[in-house]
């Protein structure tokens, strides 16, 4: 039976000392790919502790992959030569020197940003509020900006928010982190795997306990949810990324009823690329389903405008406004007071919106260019085309025999970036396609893609 | 002998369960005032937990003021009537509307910033930058901005820090965040008291131990840094706030002894203020002074230039630059492409300089209004003025028999906002003098102070 030392001095979770010492021993090789180890209850009794804790422990292992599950026979050592994380985060693994065409998902089209409109703003900002620019702000951001962002959420989500509830801040990234401090770091938080690698990241330095959660074919799984005893999940219903799903209104019932179904359960709704659906109006949010102030919003401008402009937004459910009015209401608001007015003046003025649309028929088009040029190649019947609907990306899956690493690396060599989708998983999963693309539209122009393809394949 | 029971399978660490327990006792009253508490080796014994393990606890208890210790008797519990904390933020307590004029410290006056030339800056930025502004920029800030920061440091601090060393984020607040997750959160950081109580709010939001540091005349005091087991400890050594101490050469250099002699101390230098030093150059920073990497320099726009300016940076030694830049590099910037362009070249056209040269002779003239006021009053003979030599207040101890309480609430009356010494601890402290008042002078003119100086006294 495995024993070690539980240390009741330390400060850390006992459950934590026994994912180290159990992975250390996997890591080491003393316990060897197949393995059995201890049953819960056996493992428990004998090291005179609670079964929650030893479940905790095996909960956190199994979603990172180091060990299975099998069903009625216990926990089993998993295959150690298994890559155990991805090394980069994508989008920073390729030399940028080298790209001439760029598939990839993280790239933005700067040349979209209606960059004299902005600038007139910002000139008009600067003659007109003088005084206002100089004095700090409201903590959840100017109520001008507030106020457009809840009419904007109106008119395009079909969300009814007051300005109260929304909170401003430089980006999505450091919002997530004021999320954290507002729900508590000992919450048990779920993330999407494949995903945002940052977004993990941004939980496991913040919060004690972070679990990749597998997907399938509607979203984030909720019987992976309530196994690893999440209380908050973070997901992307509009598109998810990478795998592009829809949430389907189905599958948003299942996880508001799993939040109702227990106290101090939330969702993080990151609504990110709900800007980009092609085929009608997007699904409703789950933020405008909730009943019971379970939902946080999440979205940013970063996507919509430029990645320049750190300027994210968050809704609070009511309880959630009022606790952080108490407990966070001391931080100053990060966003410049100027960078608010000329955002707020933007979409006043509608340029918003009718930015939004000029870029999104330019996307439309360019994922149109992207599918032709997929049916009039050779892969047209050795391929399937998923997440087309919505975002700036679309998934293939190439079934002509080349591997995914092949296909990556060959078309470095053409100057091409383009990611494959094991890129993106974060932790192993057993369902991890070997030969899956992810073809970003962001970064590339029509011309350029009629141009390329043909390299690629 | 209190007793209770040790969730061994919770999250919460065993010494923090402790401290809960006792003061759930103490503030219910089971633990009456004067009680003794157990000695920490019986109580150890009696739980069978370590003893190192109660020391944190009762640290954690004498710290927040619920218990005391009498050398060689143990540990008793406070009185409780004593208000365990400040109720509201200072600075806030006051309604804003009925203020007519301002000695509070965070107040601003918006009328020094040379807005036309900050304009002017603003529409050429714009105009030379198109693309530059909309791409993201390093994770540590633009470069330009970096070496303007890095030669500022360097002529008027004597600091010599590579650009690479410096983190620009959207205020202190913000960076402060990041140094807890850079440094961990599991580390016993130590805020002065009195002090900013924003600092401590931060700290015990995203750490998991902090503890309030008592001061003596030359700052921070050793001894209790030593007696909390502090591993980092956040100080404002050129000017305190509030008490408005200059550290003392040789305390610096004791801080630095203390963080030499064990792995993994730190000192946070919040030098904020140490623009506003009125005799000759300012006392060189604990950064300049450390010979090991132990110290994290910190500094803000906000206070010299504007409130609505959210751009700070942070000096890194290098090898916590090195730990930055592996794990929380993934972290855009915070601050806008666009401020980041116009401070840097509001810096290298010598705005910045001159504008501090300017602010500081006008605060200067603001102070030496207020001594001659003081001296000119029937307080003359029954006040001591004190941290007169540097930032953007003095304190002044009355004793004219007048309590602080009264003094700021007649002020109020007329229309007077100036706040009590007592309002910025944020414990009790043995120490707190009760009749000293913390004057601003930093959002009310020479012409203003002379205009209602007799109104307070």
């Amino acid at each position: 039976m495995l024993t070690f030392h539980i240390d009741n001095t330390s400060n850390t979770p006992i459950y934590q000392q026994i994912y180290s010492y159990i992975r250390m021993e996997i890591e080491s090789g003393n316990l060897k790919s197949g393995e059995r180890l201890p049953s819960k209850r056996a493992f428990a009794s004998h090291m005179n502790i609670s079964v929650v804790t030893v479940e905790t422990a095996y909960g956190q292992l199994l979603s990172e992959g180091y060990i299975r599950s099998k069903a009625g026979s216990g926990f089993y050592v998993e295959d150690y030569n298994i890559s155990h994380e991805v090394e980069e985060i994508p989008d920073i693994s390729i030399d940028c020197a080298d790209v001439k065409y760029d598939f990839g998902t993280s790239s933005a089209d700067t040349s979209l940003f209606p960059f004299s409109v902005w600038a007139k703003l910002s000139r008009a900002t600067l003659n007109e509020k003088t005084t206002d620019l100089l004095n700090s702000c409201d903590f959840r951001g100017i109520k001008p900006l507030r106020e457009e962002i809840a009419q904007y959420l109106h008119r395009f989500r079909g969300m009814e928010v007051s300005p109260d509830q929304i909170i401003v801040g430089a980006g999505s990234e450091y919002l997530l982190g004021l999320i954290i401090q507002l729900l508590g770091r000992d919450m048990a938080y779920g993330v999407e795997n494949p995903g945002y690698r940052r977004i993990y990241d941004i939980f496991s330095i913040s919060a004690s306990r972070v679990f990749p959660v597998p997907m399938d074919e509607k979203g984030a799984s909720i019987s992976a949810i309530s196994g690893f005893g999440i209380n908050v999940i973070h997901v992307t219903p509009s598109h998810h990324f990478p795998l592009g799903i829809t949430m389907p209104i189905v599958r948003r019932q299942e996880l508001l009823q799993w939040t109702y179904s227990k106290h101090e359960r939330y969702i993080i709704e990151d609504d990110c690329d709900c800007e980009f659906c092609y085929n009608g109006r997007p699904a409703p949010a789950l933020q405008s389903l909730d009943k019971q102030e379970r939902v946080i919003y999440l979205n940013t401008f970063t996507r919509t405008l430029a990645p320049s402009i750190r300027i994210g937004y968050m809704v609070l459910p009511e309880h959630l406004a009022e606790k952080f009015r108490s407990r966070l209401g001391f931080y100053s608001c990060t966003v410049p007071v100027f960078e608010q007015y000329t955002l707020a003046k933007f979409m006043a003025e509608g340029h918003f919106e009718r930015h939004i649309n000029r870029i999104k028929r330019v996307y439309r088009q360019r994922r149109d260019t992207l599918i032709n040029c997929i049916k009039n190649s050779p892969l047209s019947n050795h391929s399937v085309i998923s997440g087309e609907d919505a975002g700036l990306h679309i998934v293939i899956k190439v079934m002509n025999g080349m591997p995914q690493n092949e296909l990556v690396s060959s078309a470095l060599k053409a100057g091409i970036k383009i990611h494959g989708l094991t890129e993106y998983y974060s932790f192993p999963d057993s369902n991890i396609p070997e030969n899956s693309l992810v073809v970003g539209f962001s970064g590339i122009d029509s011309e350029q893609i009629e141009k390329v393809f043909n390299l690629l394949f």
